[in-house]
C-alpha cells in the first residue's frame, strides 16, 4: 500500500466470479448489486459454468477428456465462444447496464486486450487452449475503457493473434488483466468463490485465515494446512503480487463489499 | 460533402454487412481483408446468417413465424445471443485483428451504445426484438474507442436498458449509429449485398444506377422502377441522410475499396 500511495496511483479493483455464481440467477443477481455498488473503478471477470456442458450434450458434442482435463477440439471452442462470450457474457453486460453501471462485454481478442500462446501439443494436446501472454497484456486499451467511466467484463476467451480463439482460464484471466494494469492503478484482485477465503480446516467456515504472505504461505505449505486445490489459486495470486498487484482477497462472492476474507500481500 | 468540409469533421465508414458473407468462409475472408485495407476510421456491423436457424433446429428449438417473420422467444434470443455476438462476432473480431486491425466487438448492450425499445406486443408479439432509440444512441462512446484507434464491430443485438437483450435488425443498427455518427464524423454508409447495387432491372447487373438523389428515388418509385425489398433499404438510406449521414452507398461487398455501386446523397 505504501508503494501505491507513493505512486499516486487511482485504485481499481479486479474481481473473478466462476461457475458457482453465473449458474444460479439469484446468486448472480445478488453479487451484480454488490458489484455496482463496488465503489470506484472496476474490471469483471467471469468464468463459465456448466451451461456449456450441458449444450454440448444438447448438440452432441462429444466431451473429450485427458487426465480429467478437457479437450477444446473446433466444436467444442465454437460452443464455449457462444456461451462464455455471447449469452453469459451480454446477459451480465445487459444486467449491469440496468443498474446504471456501464459495463462493456470483452474477450481477449477484442481491443487485442489478451493475446495468448496456444498451449503445446507436446506432451498431450489440449486442442485450442490459450495461456495469456503477460508481457503482452493490453493495460492501456483497457485504461482506456476504465478512465471514460467504463467496466470491462471479461469472459474467458482470448486468441492467439493469428486469426484464432483460445479456450483460457478465467482465474489466470483475472490475475493476468489485475497484473497487467497493476502498472496503472492501484490494483486489487477479489477471487470470489464458495468458501469463506482459505480456512485452517476446509470443512469449518469459522477457521478463517485473515492474511497470509508469501512467508506464511510457505510454512502453511509445508505443514499441509493449505493443500490441493487451494495450491494454484495462491501460487497464482502470490505471483499477481510479484508482479505489481497490490493485494489479493479470497472470498466469498457475499462479502464482495464487506471485504470478509483472506488477504494476501 | 461541402458542409462535411464546412464542419472540418474527420470522415468514418460504416460498413454493413449480411448473412451471404457471414455465411461464406471465402468470400468473409476477403471481404475483411478489404476492411481491414478500407482507408481512415471505421465501423463494422454484421448480421447473422444461417448459424442460429440451424443450431435452432440442432437444439430442437421450434422456428415460430408470424406472417412470414421470426418470433423471439426466450430460446431464441439465447439463441441467436449465443450466435450473433458469440461466435460470429467475436470470429471476425480475432480474424480483423490476426490483420493488425484493432477490433472490438460489440452488442448494443456493451458501453450502453444502443438503447433499445421492445416492439410492442400491439398487434402482433415478435418477442424479444427491439428498435433503437436513436436519441439514445452513444456514438461519444463509439467515438472514444475509434478515437483511440480501435474499429467497433456490432453484431445485431441491443438491449432495453432493463436487463433484457433484443434482437435487432442489422441494417438498422448500421442506420442508427452511421445517423448518430454522424454528429461528429463525416459519415458514409456502405450496404453490402450480392448485388452490384441498384438496379433498374434487377436481373440484369449492367443496368446499375449509379446516384439517386431523394427526389430521384420518389420517380423510380411512382414508376415502379425500384421495387420490392429494395424499398425499405433505400428509405432507411434516405433516412440516414436525412439524419446527416453524408453518403449512403449500396454496393456489392467484393467493391468496398473501389467504391462502385450505388450512391444516394
Amino acid at each position: 500500500m505504501t508503494k501505491s500511495f507513493a505512486d499516486n496511483k487511482t485504485p481499481l479493483s479486479v474481481v473473478k466470479i466462476g461457475g458457482n455464481i453465473v449458474d444460479n440467477p439469484d446468486a448472480l443477481e445478488s453479487f451484480l448489486d454488490d458489484f455496482h455498488q463496488l465503489e470506484g473503478d472496476k474490471v469483471l471477470v467471469h468464468g463459465g459454468g456448466v451451461m456449456a456442458s450441458k449444450m454440448a450434450e444438447q448438440l452432441g458434442i462429444e466431451t473429450k477428456m485427458i487426465h480429467g482435463r478437457r479437450v477444446t477440439d473446433e466444436d467444442t471452442l465454437r460452443l464455449v465462444t457462444m456461451v462464455y462470450a455471447g449469452w453469459i457474457n451480454k446477459s451480465i453486460v445487459a444486467s449491469l447496464q440496468k443498474r446504471g453501471c456501464n459495463a462493456i462485454g470483452l474477450s481477449g481478442a477484442d481491443g487485442n486486450t489478451i493475446p495468448s500462446v496456444r498451449r503445446s501439443p507436446e506432451p498431450i494436446d489440449f486442442g485450442y487452449v490459450g495461456d495469456p501472454d503477460p508481457s503482452k497484456t493490453n493495460a492501456t486499451f483497457i485504461a482506456r475503457l476504465v478512465d471514460g467511466g467504463a467496466a470491462p467484463v471479461f469472459c474467458a476467451i482470448t486468441h492467439d493473434e493469428r486469426g484464432s480463439l483460445l479456450n483460457t482460464n478465467a482465474d489466470t484471466i483475472a490475475n493476468t488483466v489485475a497484473t497487467a494494469c497493476s502498472k496503472l492503478y492501484q490494483t486489487t484482485l477479489f477471487y470470489c468463490f464458495e468458501k469463506e477465503g482459505v480456512l485452517r480446516d476446509v470443512d469449518n467456515p469459522d477457521s478463517l485465515i485473515p492474511t497470509i504472505t508469501q512467508g506464511e504461505y510457505e510454512k502453511y505449505k509445508q505443514s499441509g494446512i493449505i493443500a490441493g486445490g487451494m495450491l494454484p489459486k495462491l501460487d497464482n495470486a502470490f505471483l499477481a503480487i510479484k508482479g505489481g498487484v497490490s493485494e489479493v482477497v479470497v472470498l466469498h462472492a457475499r462479502n464482495l463489499l464487506n471485504g470478509k476474507g483472506t488477504v494476501l500481500r
